[in-house]
């Protein structure tokens, strides 16, 4: 027998990380890009009343009452939407379709830090393409010939919008498929949908766990060319969202004005905090995001980090050397961020 | 551009059909092997209260309460478990961490029909060793050096065991991994957790959609060595499992009373379908699962197939050369059995 039955792709891989979900409560949590909201009361109630003996039946495998949904409120045909067990499991679905072994993916750096994880998983080759000192992007430096290229609007962990000229020039130089991970667009001026409506090679994926307060449930879907979508149906488990989930879709994007007001009180607390650390000196990555990409004064960033856990609130920081300097806040209520700038404040 | 964006193996890949979930009521479902009885009240109890705010937050990444419970219930250290999006989601792992680009992963014939759908997802080989007449299977007809090895105990569709000193003579000859798929063991007199809890290279899969009433939930883990675990943990996505699904796997594990209950139901009714049918002068193929893999007389199975679902009763019909000729008939509760039976003397 082997010492080892991995393959040696998986044998080597270094596997994603995922931010901190404590077990303790009264902690302020800033550090995983959830919504400080709760979920549209409408969701819960729905999900309530599908909540009896139908558990028994296996869920529609195809999701049609939520893609039908998401469908019309984003301009789309049915054939078009795919919905998935979060938009992670509509990326893994993406590697899965269009990247064969050795093939090679593309995306920048920084940026979601689950892209390499997933390359790695399907053995296929990976290329970092660098953000230029303010976080914009070439698309002359991005290769025609990868299988597959992904681009986070607007990125994360930096927040910087992706311009929409700039998506339309990388979609059509590129020969393979690119997906504009939009995990945060709902937070941002501008989107890639009338790109992916338009364009053969182009997936949008979206998420309902930042925008729509369901992190909890796994929700996300992509939308594009229907010959992409079926490629992903193709791969995706025969039941890959579960009918608590499909129904908590169905009701929250029934809800739009709750889902509105939620993200224009996010956007306004995003605007005030930046302000407020600005003024205190913070140098603020101009984000369209749920969070901020901020660098501290004083103390190296990572300083920062534990000073600020030992006061109970918690944010991210990505040990890389484009990220080191830096901390990922999520925006929390105004509330729990006035106590985040007054620990700031005695901190400083 | 290609005309193409699919991966070679997608493009020629034909997906897994799921049986048929209709949209309309009041037809007696015999077709997709659900347990016909609700799950424990207590899992829809402790839903309920989870059902808050706290979808905003995302889940435990690595399911700890619920891999506790498992790892308490079956006999395993917590590091021997994982758990999934269905066992469907674990059986793609098991592809994903084990199965290299054109490896070959073998599994008997008729079987689970997503088998050799995921083989070519992953761009494997598939090597099928048939069964004999009588439904038994010789270990020396595999081949030693296979990546992987699926086996279904009960086998699907025809609901046979697979004796226990076939397993550990199949796993002693395998270089490669053995994952025993119990999704029906719970109906069997006897299961593999022994033969995991001791080789190095076995695991076995569990499903809560049948013997604890699931399906619409999708919950499934695995059980085995350590080091089997870690890869499949190395490939998962970050967040597999929504918060109520988890709640809903600790919750039904905590009822194993109401769980035994259903399950001795469903065997006593599949023993007295079995009695009945072979009165009638059917052939049943000793099943220990919540199934009968039966061959009705006087017309072909697939003639019974249109005929019962005129009469509004949904089975199985695998239109395969080894199957061509039987139904598989799903245990209902007793009286849609008796319903079922009133229409075959009726078609008699």
């Amino acid at each position: 027998m082997k010492s080892s039955f991995a393959r040696p792709c998986i044998e080597r891989l270094r596997p994603y990380v995922p931010g901190e979900q404590p077990k303790i409560s009264g902690l302020i949590k800033l550090n995983t890009n959830e919504n400080p909201y709760p979920p549209s009361p409408k969701v819960l109630a729905a999900i309530r009343r599908e909540l009896d003996e139908r558990l028994r039946l296996y869920p529609d495998p195809t999701s049609d009452r939520l893609r039908a949904r998401i469908a019309a409120a984003y301009g789309f045909r049915l054939d078009q939407v795919i919905a998935g067990n979060g938009s992670d499991d509509i990326l893994t679905l993406c590697l899965r379709a269009f990247v064969d072994d050795g093939a090679f993916v593309q995306f920048p750096r920084p940026t979601y830090s689950l892209y390499p994880v997933l390359t790695q998983i399907q053995n296929g080759k990976t290329r970092e393409i660098p953000f230029d000192d303010d976080f914009a992007l070439d698309p002359a430096a991005f290769d025609a010939r990868a299988s597959l290229t992904l681009v986070v609007h607007p990125n994360a962990p930096t927040g910087t919008p992706l311009p929409q000229d700039f998506l339309r020039e990388l979609a059509r130089r590129l020969k393979g498929v690119l997906v504009v991970d939009e995990a945060y667009a709902d937070f941002a001026n501008e989107n890639a949908l009338a790109l992916a409506r338009k364009a053969r090679n182009v997936l949008v994926t979206r998420s309902f766990s930042k925008s729509f307060s369901l992190a909890g449930m796994r929700l996300g879907f992509a939308v594009g060319d229907a010959a992409l979508v079926e490629a992903l149906f193709k791969v995706k488990d025969s039941y890959n969202l579960d009918r608590l989930a499909q129904t908590a879709g169905v009701a929250a994007l029934s809800d739009m004005p709750y889902h509105r007001r939620c993200v224009a009180r996010v956007v306004r607390t995003r605007e005030r905090l930046r302000r407020e650390l600005e003024r205190r000196g913070w140098r603020v990555v101009p984000s369209q995001a749920n969070f901020l990409l901020v660098r501290p004064p004083g103390r190296p960033a990572g300083q920062w980090l534990g000073a600020l856990k030992i006061r109970r609130i918690l944010v991210r920081w990505f040990d890389q050397p484009e990220t080191r300097d830096f901390l990922r806040i999520t925006m929390g209520t105004d509330r729990q961020m006035d106590r985040f700038l007054s620990v700031v404040d005695d901190l400083g």
